[in-house]
């Protein structure tokens, strides 16, 4: 099976990614979390100063995989390339597609001098926890997230 | 006691800031973990298109505290502001200045439609957990962090 890994480019390559986020959050039974609108997603990834970066995964001109990632930085450590999602369509899981889309992102990482690579994982996900470390990736465990969400900012302010 | 926060703009304010990310790491015993050196940092935060955003608050024109951070994206919700630090000088704790702080990359995210402000805390820093807690963030606890360092790219690669 011949798979490609592409930077995406037109129009059509984000509206393909975005078909294949809105699948992984229906399969996790979270439709409604997507909350950014298509329009925006199309607006933020291209143009002079895009936000995010994005790959795909192509079979036969057809989009399969994505990750999707953006420069973020460490204090301590300098620049760092930060993978907020890959996402393999279900049809062609456990073939090596999301090696082929980390190591995509890992020789960007390396041609760019960036840091590190940095995405998180869910703790109940073993299978691929134990898929990281048999890659050399470190996983630290002691972090929470912390979020502030648009709708509380105003409270946040008054506090 | 008049406390300002103000946007980084000089190559001073950002060497202000790296002393301030120097003397926390030295507190937490760990001062060769900063790799990042001063000359890549000022780069970094200067310039048409600066990686990362810093506010410092200062006390009589001297730099006491400080805030990083830089735009990431989230696929599920959209532009996101994330802060990397925040570090208030030893002396200057507990008056407030890290809420200060908080207030000003708020009011920032609210003005630029970001969705949400996102940062991590330590799972034993529980002064910190309430502190947040009472101020309306959302704390999860179910993500690890996942880092490829770049001394380990080739071998990801090869595998």
């Amino acid at each position: 099976m011949k798979i490609s890994i592409v930077k995406a480019k037109s129009e059509q390559d984000i509206i393909d990614a975005y078909a294949l986020i809105k699948e992984l959050a229906i399969y996790e039974n979270a439709p409604d979390a997507v909350t950014n609108p298509v329009s925006l997603f199309i607006e933020h990834g291209l143009g002079e100063n895009p936000i995010y970066k994005l790959w795909l995964a192509k079979h036969e001109n057809k989009t399969i995989g994505m990750a999707l990632c953006f420069t973020a930085y460490s204090t301590w450590k300098g620049k760092m390339l930060y993978l907020d999602d890959l996402v393999v369509t279900e049809a062609y899981r456990r073939k090596g597609i999301g090696k082929l889309l980390l190591n995509a992102l890992t020789l960007h990482a390396k041609n760019e001098a960036y840091k590190l690579i940095k995405w998180q994982v869910l703790d109940w996900n073993l299978p691929a926890i134990s898929f990281y470390e048999k890659f050399d990736v470190t996983i630290d465990k002691e972090w929470y997230d912390c979020k502030l969400y648009e709708k509380d900012y105003d409270l946040f302010l008054s506090k």
